[in-house]
């Protein structure tokens, strides 16, 4: 910072009231002021990582690299410094502890769970995974260049190995996957996951079919045009703030890859993308990710970087964004409500009607690339992926084997199959980075949020008509009362049961998904 | 960051990574690679306050705080961390230090006066600056707002006291302004700023007399219009990289005061403001800002994070901007280049020929606030502040007689008074942080641009005929030769001998002035 306040000198204040912490006495206050300040620096490193994705310039990128390494050593360090096992063996043995409250205990289980796990993973398999990422994604990467997947193959056969002694050190009951799909959406048990699985995938094959054959089609192209980004910003922008997402709080910028992001409290950063021909790329982006920020600006600031204010998984965050895209901003109420927002912004460019933007908006058509596909075939998409990336961790799939199982599946639930490997088995980078155990929480996100939608319209009358003028406010403090408040003070399969009074379970998103789908397309009942 | 890449576990190999570390065997070697880790926090403390002055919600200030305040402890921890005194202790004692490279020796003589600087002064002292400093501030703009120095005086003198035992925990020979200034402009002493500044106001007195009644006078009017900030944005960017400021590796963007900051060897960012009414404010803003950057960008990235990859001084940093923006920014061999530019950006707003915005852009005229003031006068307001706060520091002034003594200086020098405090003492934030000694830097560039472009006029042929081809590589290429490439390997004075042949004089920026104002005005030579 050249001409303006230099800084050197304030910091040894800072320094001596770190001295006074020492003072603090119960271990209780010593592991939050630990854990915050941990914290402190994660949120530190989401600012360098979302500057990386937003606004740094070209040439940066190698010492931004260094400085997120840097943060990274700090954080680990923190996070398996020996104090904290000795507060949490010093909390988890006074006798009163089991009586204290819902938040301490939150605390102290997640801390113990997290310290745990890291202390369990050798440093060796460690760095060989860290490593084994980086190559996997620099070949995946020529590999999906080249449409080759035996390019790939070597560097996924070394990852899946690595994974399984991952999931050998940290340690499961049943099956491999449990240990890393924990990692996503903790306490979730594979055998549960794949029975819900299942039965979402008999009942979305049937329904693809029966849309397939049905008497009308989604009139996709009527929404195309001319909608310039300055337009998409500012109707996606007073979308998201009418939703709820707040922008004293919060931004809205460009990424290549839409994500959300929080650097504190008060600061939960949007991401999107603009297509000029297509406003609902953007526009579905900005909804996705203002749900995830709804949730994130939702949680309590004053248990910032600890459990209670963290959110509890994969699966639910995914719920906040997809309810709010899906069942929200797919939703007739909701359009009667935009849609002249959308003439406005987009003067003279929009001419489909209402009723035939909303058909568009929810067209369903079996397609090979999973982050284009709608709504209905999306799960299909994950389910895919579930079933093999389990059987290659389990052994029942070499990885020799897996652009034809892959393809045999497309064709099997979807009826469609790949020309080549970049639009099959190579098109996300999530294996070639290690990320086993990830792509279910996309698909149990949609059944959480059709299971908490189905019952937040029952619990309050008149939704769509308060949708239709604009006001989301019920239908937010009902997600806050059930949701965003606890944290993780609930695991996801307490708060769905606290929430809904019923198990996770697939038939509400099927209810769901027919409900709407089956009078737009002609269905007989 | 959700949906996206979680990054927990790649933390171990870094980790492991720094135990490596302490097989490094030799005291020079651990001693950079310490700094050099430090200077990573550095910039990640600046991205931090980019991005707390351009893009932060507004309601995450005081999160933004706490961070900040964090990577402060853990940098000033790592300054004065004993292992930087053992080695420094260790090369220092070795006896072919002294036959070391440059940059070695820099290396080793900055650390150390960085080191000793920081254990000089009493943890008490600098937490009671650090509070006075936040303290002052705020009372400052309480002050300003009710245009009442009285209400900021016991603030200031409460400052001025804790400055005098801070100059006095430093230790000096013969004036504790130069234990100050030394945080500034490193290695200066008083007297010798003194006696230059003294040359200086005599000079700048006359000369603005002089223009003052002189038979023309600039028609600054002829520049006002409607410049919309989408096109100043694209001219100033435009100007800024024909004269080397590289955005592959940098960035512009929008604050409420601008600054240039270093984020990474490839990273330095500039800001600026506009005033669609007048593009001139924005235009050497962003001029000014590339000049700090070139300086920044032409140091030795591979010295990035060491002294000698580090800028020496406030003054010669100042003097790298001001030579972009005046000796550059307001010649007629630049607007020859730019102005078909200007007339391209600003289609049919921009009336003024090409000889009227020459004069309109060199207008001088006395005036009561620093920062508004021209390449003349500016001077004179900063040399006013020189001399009161040498005399608050010395005892010589009271600080209950600063506004009388001000409004007397600027009568004197400069023939206005201010109406009240507002326009007059309380115009600057400096003194209520704790600033003292910053302001001689501002003049000290002004001084040490004039001489570098002098000598550089000197050293090279056809520089004019080269601007107007809008090709500055030259120009560039000399000021690396003679200044970006040393770092802090070379004192500011060493420097600009080495440089110029001479030390610091004020007849080079008076040349210069009288060179180029003469004419324009009508003076008689």
């Amino acid at each position: 910072m050249i001409a303006w306040l230099p800084r050197r000198r304030s910091t040894t204040s800072e320094f001596a009231r770190e001295q006074n912490d020492t003072m603090v006495s119960a271990p209780y206050d010593s592991l939050c002021a630990y854990a915050r300040e941990t914290a402190q620096l994660a949120s530190i490193d989401a600012l360098l990582q979302w500057d990386d994705r937003t606004y740094l310039p070209p040439a940066a990128g190698d010492y931004r690299a260094e400085q997120i390494a840097l943060l990274a050593k700090l954080i680990h360090q923190r996070r398996t410094d020996p104090r904290v096992a000795d507060w949490l063996d010093a909390i988890e043995s006074d006798t009163s502890h089991g009586s204290s409250s819902d938040d301490e205990r939150a605390t102290v289980r997640w801390i113990r769970r997290e310290y745990t796990k890291q202390k369990k993973l050798p440093t060796g398999l460690v760095e060989e995974l860290s490593r084994a990422s980086v190559k996997g994604q620099q070949v995946w990467l020529e590999a999906r260049q080249a449409q080759d997947f035996r390019r790939f193959q070597p560097a996924l056969q070394h990852m899946v190995q690595l994974k399984q002694q991952e999931a050998a050190a940290l340690g499961y009951d049943a099956d491999p996957y449990d240990a890393l799909l924990d990692d996503f959406e903790p306490f979730a048990r594979t055998a549960d996951v794949a029975a819900t699985l299942e039965g979402l995938r008999e009942e979305l094959v049937r329904l693809v079919q029966e849309l397939g054959g049905a008497p009308r089609q989604a009139p996709v192209e009527a929404l195309r045009g001319h909608f310039p980004t300055s337009q998409q910003t500012q109707f996606g922008m007073a979308m998201a703030q009418a939703i709820g997402f707040g922008f004293d709080r919060g931004r809205l910028d460009v990424t290549a890859h839409p994500f959300c992001t929080t650097l504190g409290p008060n600061d939960c950063r949007i991401t999107t993308r603009y297509d000029e021909s297509f406003f609902p790329s953007a526009f579905y982006g900005i909804l996705h990710e203002a749900g995830h920020g709804m949730y994130e600006q939702g949680l309590r600031p004053a248990q910032f970087g600890l459990p209670p204010g963290s959110a509890v998984s994969l699966g639910i965050h995914e719920s906040q964004s997809r309810l709010w895209e899906n069942q929200v901003g797919r939703g007739m109420p909701f359009w009667r409500f935009a849609f002249p927002h959308a003439q406005r912004y987009f003067a003279g460019q929009l001419s489909a009607d209402i009723d035939t933007l909303y058909f568009a908006i929810n067209h369903v058509r079996p397609s090979l690339i999973r982050v284009e596909a709608d709504e209905v075939t999306y799960n299909l998409h994950i389910i895919i992926r579930f079933e093999l990336e389990r059987e290659l961790l389990g052994g029942q799939l070499a990885v020799a084997d897996l652009p034809e199982a892959w393809s045999a599946k497309y064709q099997h639930y979807l009826g469609v199959t790949p020309a080549d490997d970049a639009e099959g088995v190579l098109q996300d980078i999530h294996w070639s980075a290690g990320l086993f155990g990830y792509f279910p929480t996309y698909s149990l996100g949609n059944l959480y949020a059709a299971q908490f939608f189905e019952r937040a319209q029952q619990d309050l009358t008149g939704l769509d008509e308060q949708f239709s003028r604009g006001d989301f406010a019920t239908l937010r403090v009902w997600l806050n009362r059930h949701i965003y408040q606890y944290g993780q003070c609930w695991m996801p399969s307490e708060l769905v049961e606290r929430a809904t009074g019923h198990p996770l379970s697939h038939e509400p998103l099927i209810r769901y998904l027919r409900g709407k789908l089956g009078p737009l397309y002609g269905l007989t009942p």
